[in-house]
C-alpha cells in the first residue's frame, strides 16, 4: 500500500523537493505518493515548513508525524490542533552548515583577521595570535548542534564549556547545567555562542547581568534565535567596551531591517541568517529514514519534547 | 657534570628565553649552564637562531647537536662549518599555530565571510555557503605542519588531498606523491595550501603551468615559504581570473616592501609571517627534550635531513 506524503511549504521550496523527496523515499524503499494538495483523512504524513498555510492539523485524521523541513519548532510547537509526534529537521548537513559557520566566525576573531583583511600596505606587526589552547569557548546549548560545535572547536584546541537546561556529558568539554551552572560557563570565555533553543525560558537569557559574566574583551556569536539576546543589553555592553564583538545570524526580526543598529555598529558583524540552511539533497535522506521508520513500527529520530518546547 | 648550552639568538629573544630556558631543563632533570656568551670549546649544545651572528661553527669542537629556534632551516642547513646533527624546532605550539591559520583562513574564503564583514546595511541574501563535504583541499607538503593541517581540515569535513616528494600516508586524506602526482592532487582543489620547505626543489612550484592545473575559482594560501611562487604568475593568474583570492603570509624578502603588488591587489591578503610562530613557553619543553635525549644517549628527535634541505 502507498504512503501519502503532503508536503506542506512553500511553492519555492517544493520547485526544489518535488524531485529530490520521491527519490529518496524510493531509495529507502518505500512506495509513497508525495503531493502538496491531498485529501486531508487521506495523509499519512507531512512535510513540514512553519512558514506554510497549513495550520489547522484538525482534518488529518490519519497523520502519523509531521516531519519539520527547519530545525526551528518554535512556531508550531505550541499548536494545539497538532497531536501527533512533531520532528525536528536534524540533518548531517544542516549540523555541518552550523560547525563551518561557528569554526570560522570564531577563527576569524580568534585570529583577529580583520587587522590584515584591511591592512594598510606596509603594516608588518608579526605578532603571532594567542594559541586556542589557551582560549576558552562557551557554548550555551548542547543539542545536537551545539554539541558538534562544541566538539569540533574542542579537537581544534579550544577549551570548551558547555551549558544545558538539563545535565549533559559531552566528552572533552566541560559541562555546566542549570541556572547555578551559567556563571561557571561564561566565567573567562572569551567566546560565547548561542545554540539554545527559542523558548520562553532562553528569552533574553543574554542579558545585562549574563554579559557582565563574561570577561572583558569577550565575544559573542549567535548563531542560534534572535531572541535569546537582549538587543539594548548587547549595544551596551559592546559600547562600552566590555564586549569586543558580535557576530549574529538571527535576530528578533528577520530580514534584520537596515535602519537597525546591529547594521551600523562598527564591531557587529551580521550574516543574514544562514548558518545553518536545510540543504535539500541530505535532508531528503532523513526525511524518508523517519518514514521508513514510522511505517516499520520504529521510533521516529528526532521527536520534539512538546512541554520543553524543542 | 653541569651542560652547557650557548644560546645564540637576538637579545630580543634571549629577554624572553633567558628564563624560560633554564626553567625547562631544570623541569627535565637537567643540571645546565645557559648563557648567550661561552668558550666555544665548552658548549655542548647550541640553541639556535639561524639570523644569528653565529655562522662559523667550526671553532665548537666538542658540540653534540644545534637545536633550532625556527622550523625552518634552509639559511642554516647548507653550512659546510656544521657537522652534527641539526634539529629542527617542531613544537606543539608551533604546529598548533599553523593549523589554526590555515583552518581560519580556509574557513574564511569557504564562508565568503568578507561579504558579511563589509556588507551595507540591509543586506539580506540568505545563501547558504557551500558545505566542505563539496570542496576539496590541495595541501602541498606533507610534513609536521602540513599532515597536522590535512588532518584538521579533514576532520572538519573537507576532501583534502595531499602531496609530497616522497610518498605518504595520511588517514583521511588522499595522498599523492611526486611529480606525475602534482597535477592529480591540484585537480579540482577550491583551495591550495602550500606548506612544503623550501628547497632548490620546491622553488616556484607554484608557476603558470601549476596554476593552471587548479580549477577557475580556486584560491591559494601560502604560509609556507616565499620562495615556493613565481610571483609574477601569481598575480597574472588573479588578475585574469583564474584565481579568486591569495592569502600569503610568507614572501621572497621579508618584511614585504610596502610597494609590493601584492599589499595592493584586492584579491591578495598580506599576514606579516604570522601563521606559525615559536611560543617560547612551548618551545623550550622541545628543547629541554631533545638535551635530555642527548644526555641519555638517545636519538634526537626532528633531526634535519641535510641532503634532502628539511
Amino acid at each position: 500500500m502507498s504512503v501519502n506524503v503532503l508536503f506542506a511549504a512553500t511553492a519555492e521550496r517544493w520547485d526544489v523537493y518535488g524531485d529530490l523527496l520521491p527519490a529518496a523515499l524510493a531509495e529507502a524503499g518505500i512506495d509513497a505518493h508525495v503531493a502538496t494538495e491531498m485529501d486531508p483523512a487521506e495523509v499519512d504524513y507531512i512535510v513540514y515548513a512553519p512558514n506554510s498555510a497549513l495550520q489547522d492539523f484538525t482534518p488529518y485524521t490519519r497523520l502519523k508525524a509531521v516531519l519539520n523541513l527547519w530545525a526551528g519548532v518554535e512556531t508550531v510547537v505550541g499548536n494545539p490542533t497538532l497531536t501527533v509526534p512533531l520532528c525536528r529537521m536534524v540533518d548531517p548537513a544542516l549540523t555541518q552548515g552550523m560547525v563551518e559557520w561557528v569554526v570560522g566566525h570564531v577563527m576569524r576573531l580568534h585570529l583577529g583577521m580583520d587587522a590584515h583583511i584591511n591592512a594598510a600596505p606596509g603594516t608588518w606587526e608579526p605578532v603571532a595570535p594567542p594559541l586556542s589552547f589557551d582560549a576558552k569557548v562557551a557554548i550555551l546549548g548542547l543539542g545536537a548542534l551545539g554539541t558538534a560545535c562544541a566538539l569540533a572547536l574542542a579537537a581544534i584546541g579550544f577549551q570548551v564549556a558547555g551549558w544545558s537546561r538539563s545535565a549533559k556529558d559531552v566528552p572533552g568539554v566541560t559541562c555546566f547545567a542549570g541556572e547555578a551552572g551559567l556563571p561557571l560557563a561564561l566565567e573567562g570565555a572569551q567566546y560565547c555562542v548561542l545554540l539554545l533553543p527559542d523558548t520562553p525560558a532562553t528569552d533574553g537569557v543574554i542579558n545585562a547581568e549574563t554579559l557582565a559574566m563574561l570577561p572583558a574583551g569577550a565575544a559573542l556569536l549567535n548563531p542560534g534565535r534572535g531572541p535569546l539576546i537582549e538587543d539594548d543589553a548587547l549595544m551596551a555592553a559592546l559600547d562600552a567596551g566590555h564586549l569586543s564583538h558580535a557576530t549574529l545570524d538571527a535576530f528578533r526580526e528577520e530580514p534584520l531591517p537596515a535602519a537597525h543598529a546591529f547594521w551600523h555598529h562598527p564591531k557587529i558583524t551580521v550574516t543574514p541568517h544562514i548558518a545553518s540552511e536545510t540543504r535539500p539533497a541530505y535532508s531528503v535522506k532523513t526525511l524518508a529514514e523517519n518514514i521508513r521508520r514510522g511505517e516499520a513500527g520504529e521510533p521516529f529520530l528526532h521527536v520534539v519534547d512538546r512541554d520543553a518546547g524543542y
